[in-house]
Formats: structure tokens, sequence, C-alpha cells
């Protein structure tokens, strides 16, 4: 949730005039998005998201991320699609700030998915990574294994506020997770933020992945333990097994997860717990006053972690 | 800027479905609207606003504030129109709370108000007057006069650690206002709250008012001291007389204001000014940790206050 920028009257009529859009009819700033700062823009044609780029997200990589969704969207891969002004470029400046517009998605996120949305999930995301797997650009993951540890120390001694001993169990867990993590499985473009928020239903049919600002180059398998964490618990904290059984078989269909794959998950999954609990202590502990984001409870996915570490084999997550 | 309430998947189609307004294809926060939660709400027939009501906003005041919007409507004035469920209520619950759609007005609001833009807001200004002018429900002003000894005394020791000497210089402006605030003007529902986030406009044609949750029955005029406020100050605090004789003409160019009106109208453009740096002190003062809505600066108000205490008569508003 975030509109940071303040956008003139002449600014965005300048910047809207750049595209073949049509005129504006309504311009309203969108609760969505915690990096940066979104807009529903309506002009007299259609509908269209438009962003600017706050300072967390590196203008560098703006070409990725751009390049990607118009790669996904000519491979008919549901996505917002980048517009191209009328030089051609899809990357532009507004209010000092590198922003783009993409094409509208309809649909709404669901908040308690069910094992046949979490079947959508895992069908659409094999066709993401298949889609994906001929663009050509590159970028790494910069919050995978090799950015915890920096990440960690700079909230270690103030973890302790949360949960006594929540510092001690989750360096040895970050060392343990360092030492076994795989170097070798199969890998490509991931989306690497898969939650709810991100995934849209039209009448609970899965309409399009929103919001690609984490996509990089990571394992594959990486994404399907994102998802595990974000879609496959219950409120309660309980792992739901059918929903996991009915994302992976579906994804499996599309495309097949080697055994290495297999054996890596659970290992995968603790550490993409420790990622968002890691980037939510920092933000639990850095917390700006007077801050338009309320932060997320780190501690749900210490429990997340804790549940995959007692996994020791697929039919935890309804494989054989 | 507000998104307040989390709302289930459930609750949101069984809201919905209790209109005649189609099926849902997007459903948006919107960081719309301070004291309440606003969504917007796309159909496959038309876009709405589904308001959620927070604690601010009284729920006995709904039945006057739904009322008024139908009722200016019925009289073509360009306002939201609220959407009857299949029952025929303006007024159901959301997710335990008071709830309501409207229609969705087209237009942007204006950041930089040209004297143009202030003249079309004078001439709907008073066609609201004119158009409430038969309205039955009564909604005294809880933000007028004499509610405001009452919010300053929460502030007033604080007040001095914005600008020294400030706690003194507001208790005897408020001894002033209070002794001098006219008793007989010409008086019904006004809007209250016409800041330009509430003007929307279309190619630069005035299309609505929006956010009649301050409306209530007071002095006409006290409307036009809010907006002289509102939209005739430059960014850097000088006053643009030519804005607001464009404003003000264009207004009794469809509703005369007497000779008491134009009289009353600098004490009351300080009333007004005292208004919103009473309440704004109170933001400045009491605010949340963590809160998603960042506070606006109370001195602002002071200094156009200033302005006001110097005018001797009509001439400085550009009027003979």
């Amino acid at each position: 949730m975030a509109v940071y920028t303040e956008i003139t009257d002449d600014e965005l009529a300048a910047f809207v005039s750049a595209y073949d859009i049509g005129r504006i009819v309504s311009f309203k700033g969108i609760a969505e998005g915690v990096e940066n700062s979104n807009y529903l823009l309506q002009t007299d044609r259609a509908n269209y998201i438009l962003t600017i780029y706050e300072k967390r997200v590196a203008e560098r990589d703006l070409p990725f991320f751009l390049g990607l969704m118009d790669h996904l969207a000519d491979r008919s891969f549901p996505c917002p699609t980048p517009i191209h002004d009328r030089d051609g470029d899809a990357l532009r400046r507004l209010a000092g700030k590198p922003a783009a517009v993409v094409s509208f998605l309809e649909g709404i996120s669901i908040r308690r998915p069910t094992a046949d949305h979490c079947a959508q999930l895992g069908a659409t995301l094999a066709q993401l990574h298949l889609a994906g797997s001929d663009f050509t650009l590159k970028r790494d993951n910069a919050l995978s294994v090799h950015s915890w540890r920096p990440l960690f120390e700079g909230s270690h001694k103030e973890a302790d506020s949360l949960e006594p001993g929540l510092g001690a169990h989750v360096a040895q867990e970050l060392t343990d997770i360092e030492q076994h993590w795989p170097t070798d499985l199969p890998h490509g473009v991931i989306h690497a933020d898969l939650f709810p928020d991100n995934v849209l239903f039209l009448e609970n049919r899965l309409s399009g992945f929103i919001d690609f600002y984490f996509a990089c180059n990571d394992f594959y398998v990486y994404d399907l333990a994102v998802c595990l964490n974000a879609w496959c618990f219950e409120p309660d904290g309980s792992f739901n097994i059918t929903k996991a059984r009915a994302m992976l078989t579906a994804y499996r269909r599309q495309r097949a997860i080697t055994p290495a794959e297999l054996a890596a998950l659970p290992l995968l999954a603790r550490g993409a717990a420790l990622r968002f609990l890691l980037t939510r202590l920092h933000d639990w502990l850095n917390q700006v006053p007077g801050a338009l984001v309320r932060p997320k409870d780190p501690l749900e996915y210490w429990r997340k972690l804790q549940f995959h570490r007692g996994v020791t084999g697929p039919s935890a997550y309804g494989l054989e």
C-alpha cells in the first residue's frame, strides 16, 4: 500500500500526452504495491496502471522488469503489458522519478484461497516458467541465500524483542540453510513474490499475475517454495496438504518437477520462509513514524519455517 | 488516504450480490478520504465507489449524508449517487461496519487551480446551496464555532511546540471570533470541506463534488470562506485576489450574496481558517505511530488566518 509521490496537473498531462492512450478520465492513487506508487489511470479508451518507481526499486532493474512483462505478454501469458510511448519507450520519467504505464488487468485477489485457486496458481506458475525460459535479460535474485546473512546482521540483536531466543534460533537456521543450499537445480525467470495479493481471479478463474518487481533468475522450485508458504497455510498456522497437493500436481502437469527439485523443496521452503522472515523483521524493527505501510508479522514466517524443518519427504506436501 | 478495513472474499461477494449492479470485475482500495475506507469497485456494468464508514463518521449521520446525495442527484447536481440495494436501502453493513455504494464520478482533482477553475467552483457551489435548500433532514455543523474551544483545549499547551507563542495567539483569536460570530445569516446545507481534493474536473470542466461527509446545516457563506482558504492562496502563502474575485463573482451570478453575508466574510474566513488549524493541530499532536495518514501542516492555516485579520472590506477579495 503506497502512494508516495505528488504529481502536479501539468506533469500528469504532459506525461499522458506522450502516449497514444486517449484522454484522462480519472486518476486515483491505489493502495497496492509496497515498493512503488501506483495509480489507476482511466482514459476515454481503457484503464491503465501508472507506476512511479520509488527508491526501493533500482532503476537499472527496470528494463528487466518491463522487458519481462513485454516478453510474457507476447507469449500470451496473463500479465500487465507495458504501454510504449509514441517513441517506442516503455520507461519514462514523472515527477522526477522513473515511471511506466501498463495495461489494467481485471480480477480481484483472493484472501482465502481454496485448493482450486491453488491448483490454478500452480498451473499458471508452470506456464510462467516455460514462457520466461527464452527471455534473454538476466537479473540475479538480490534476496536469495547470499543476502540473508547481511540482512540478518542488521536485526540480530533486536530479534529477541519479538520473541526471546529468536536471534539465536534464526542464526542457527541461517547457517544450516547456507550450508545445504543447492547450486545446480533447473533455473530461469521466477516471479519470487507470488503472494495472493499478486494473483488476480475473475469469477474464480485465474486472470493474471501482477507486480513483477521482484522477478529474477533463480531456481524454478524456489517460486514453488514461496507459494507453498504464501498459499498453503491456514490463518491458524496449520499447513493445508490438500492445497499443496493441488498446487504442485497442477504445476507438474505443465512442467515436470525433477527428483532433485523435489528433494530440495523442503530446504527451499525453509529458505523462502527465512527470506520473508528477515525482510519482515527488518521492516518491523525499522518502522518509520507516520509511514504509510503497516509492517507484517515476522513470526508468521518463523512458524512456517518450523513446519518445513519437520518435513522428511514429498509426502508432507501431498506428493508421492 | 485510507484503507483500514480488511474484507474477506465471501463478505465482498455477499455484499455486492445484494445490489443489482452486475458481477465484480475489479476491486481496489483507493488512496482517498481520510475518514473512511474507499474502494473502486468495477463490475461488468459500471464503476462504483464502495465506502466503509470508519469510526470517525457517526453512524447516526449516514442517513443525512446519503439522503443528501440522493436529493442533490435528483436535482441533477453533479455528485455521486447512492446505489440502493434490491430492498431499496442505500446503507448496508460490510465487515461489521456501515457501508454504501455510490456511482463513480469521472474527473480528476486539480492540485493547482487556476482562476477559471475557481470560477467554476463558485458557480457550482451556488448551485449546491440552491439545490440543497429544500432538503428536509438537518445536521448541525459539529465543527463550527462552538466546537473550537473544546478542540483547542486539548492542544493549547503543545501548540507552542510548533511555533513559540502560538498557543496564546490562537487563544486570543478564538475569543475574538467567538464574540463576533454572526447568528443570523442565510443558511442551509453546505459541503463544509470543499478542498481541491473534493472537486473533480474533466478536461478542465468541473464534473462534480465528492466526499459529502462533513456536509451540514450552516451559513452558506461559511462554504465560501472554506473555499477562499483552500483555493485562493498560492503555495508561497500569498493570497490570489484574481482567483477570489473569479470564485465569488461566479457564485453570486447564481445566488445573490447579501450585504450582511459580504460583511461577515472576513470573520468567517478567519473562523474557517481556525477550524482547519485546530483539527490539523489535533492530528499533528496526536500522530499514531504506523498510521496510514500523514498529518498536514497546521501553520499553513495560521498564516491564512493572519491574512483575513488584515481584511477591512470586500475589496480585499476582489469585490466592490
